[in-house]
């Protein structure tokens, strides 16, 4: 096994990555300029040096807390709980919503032996009894983890008083009918909206 | 932009990786150990030291000569002539070869300015004259490019006196009649074999 073959099996255990595409990338890498290996190899290198965890809502940042937590002109009565770090960006970068964040970490899944003890939970609700929070919106991903996980916090944030909301959850816009699953149908009509 | 934000942007420039996936990647980087980032890195920026190409048949190797030039029990009288250097890797894994190799370096492609000097023609021809070469297999991909470079290819070889053949192309294992497009199946009648 050579430094190619290493490479492909390193690039291989990327998230939906598979053997050909590593190779695909690795043999880029080759015929691409010698700086670009170089370049991605040292931000690689340094990443876990640069990027930490904010110790406020968990998402991944270079400096603590992150520059969200601090930002005075974002809503500081609103708290988005995501799933994970990387949900954060997305919901960032649809620039929908202008509150604070905090990262759950995962979702309560039994089967893979993650509970709740396991989810950043506590440190939620800790941030709420601080005080100056009015409402948490969970946004855990409507799925079974997600809708379990989603029930839990609605629970245990019941003592604080915080109105809890959930995401709709529904037909995609610009979606079908036709192909739409059984249970988005289900979901669209219990959460229909009068008009 | 932060590290994340480049390393993004560094993933996102392999091929066949959108922002999506190289975001999912640079997520997954950081949720992962931090030793495989270091791993990943370190491979990636020692990689050009470390892998050279050939000076006799031009694929990638750490060693020069590369070990399947250097091997005695090979067929070395038949050259397969590739477009790239993972061409190589391809047919060897496909074990369907036991001959020698050749890395053009590309196709001629009048339009991107690839002219055939561009191409690794000239070392071949040197190599056939060496002797001890009875036979050329051009197996470059069946594209108006890799005909162009296999036509320009075979007149090239002519004054040599070597024999030059292509790869077989037609109708793929497993495919179906239905499915193919006209120009496949134009070559498959062609190149059609009496039973």
């Amino acid at each position: 096994m050579n430094s190619l073959d290493r490479l492909v099996a390193s690039f291989a255990k990327l998230p939906g990555i598979g053997k050909k595409s590593a190779t695909r990338m690795a043999y880029h890498v080759l015929d691409a300029d010698r700086s670009y290996a170089r370049l991605l190899g040292e931000q690689l290198v340094a990443l876990h040096d640069n990027i930490k965890r904010c110790s406020v809502c968990g998402s991944y940042t270079e400096s603590d807390p992150c520059p969200i937590c601090l930002d005075s002109t974002r809503d500081r009565s609103v708290i988005c709980a995501v799933e994970r770090a990387q949900d954060v960006r997305v919901i960032e970068e649809s620039g929908e919503f202008r509150g604070l964040f905090h990262v759950l970490g995962g979702t309560i899944a039994p089967l893979d032996g993650v509970g709740p003890e396991d989810l950043a939970i506590g440190s939620l609700i800790e941030r709420i009894l601080k005080g100056g929070i009015a409402e948490v919106i969970i946004a855990t991903n409507p799925t079974i983890e997600g809708d379990t996980t989603a029930l839990y916090l609605q629970k245990a944030l019941k003592t604080t008083g915080v109105l809890v909301s959930r995401l709709a959850s529904g037909l995609p816009v610009g979606g079908d009918l036709e192909y739409a699953d059984r249970l988005t149908l289900s979901r669209s009509f219990r959460g229909r909206t009068p008009i």
